[in-house]
């Protein structure tokens, strides 16, 4: 909804003067409190404004921003996530560049009796298989990172969240995992998925 | 804006049945006219509904995705992206990696006297690597994949139209090109802009 030049107004004065009633609202306006009261009813209908007795309206935000981040809030990581990529640690550097080229996928998630110890990336691949190792005889976990260094997230976890945790520490895939101490991998959230989300939340409401 | 339960019941009638008149949708509710009224002006002003005289009311969408794809749509691709990582069709797969690990970056784009001929991502330089090329005398125009199998975007496309892109095409990163034919890398899109947007959309509007 497209707001008019006063409304946006408004939204400047209570953002800067907030809280604030509407007769001082009238007033920097210059104009009488009669003239303003249908736009301080639609900015508070629409989400702009909220107005508390005896104290006056104050700012809530652009509801297109709040609407986004509640619809973000409320979509679980285990909604949009992939299947995992998951090696053991005895695995060969080897192995791990096969299922790179496998499954197409950019990160490797790699385990020990099945729970998570460390996370290999193409990098970590591309920097061995230019170092002077023996790709089939090293094991990932010689050149994995290791926990505790491993930024991870829960199913229910919101994608809001995940995004954050992705553009935070600058990280291509998130596992998802179950548990307290020993964790296990049951899921990949990366920003093939954000993505892939922000496509379907701009899209076509009809399917 | 939390809908009532009976406001959930129209758009669905509306969804369903539209365009219906007032009247129909009332009578399918078993209704009076006048109880869905004010249900009917209100969801008409938030923009799930739109109103044709004598033909009735239809469904326009869900008023969130209709905000999120207006503002996706108006956000060009240049406010966005990234320096792009360039290097010469003659440079070697070895200078290739390396400017993998000292910028960072998943994808390089290849260009012959400044234009855009290719793209070489990380999987493609760990394909070599692990192969029997010599790194440094190998061009990266032997590994690249070649125009016109590149999905390219422009500055002036919408952050939509290059998150589009991105999920077909399974790319990791898009050049943002100017020219006709002759296609000069001004930037470049990844998914790593679309996840900060999702972060920045969803976040504080007070900053």
């Amino acid at each position: 909804m497209k707001l008019s030049k006063r409304q946006e107004q408004i939204i400047q004065i209570v953002r800067e003067e907030g809280p604030i009633t509407g007769d001082d609202i009238a007033g920097i306006l210059d104009l009488a409190r009669g003239t303003i009261r249908n736009d301080l009813s639609v900015l508070t209908m629409l989400g702009y404004l909220d107005a508390r007795p005896k104290v006056g309206y104050y700012y809530k935000g652009d509801p297109t921003h709040l609407e986004i981040r509640k619809m973000l809030d409320g979509i679980h990581v285990e909604e949009i996530m992939s299947v995992p990529a998951v090696l053991d640690e005895k695995a060969s550097v080897y192995d791990g560049i096969c299922a790179v080229f496998l499954e197409n996928i950019g990160t490797i998630f790699i385990t020990r009796q099945g729970f998570l110890v460390g996370c290999v990336s193409r990098k970590d691949l591309l920097r061995s298989a230019i170092g002077q190792v023996d790709l089939e005889k090293t094991p990932l976990s010689m050149i994995m990172t290791r926990m505790p260094n491993i930024i991870s997230i829960g199913p229910k976890d919101s994608v809001y969240t995940a995004a954050q945790a992705i553009d935070q520490w600058e990280i291509d895939a998130l596992p998802v995992v179950v548990g307290e101490e020993q964790l296990k991998v049951v899921g990949r959230l990366t920003k093939t998925n954000i993505n892939r989300l922000v496509v379907e939340l701009g899209g076509d409401d009809e399917s």
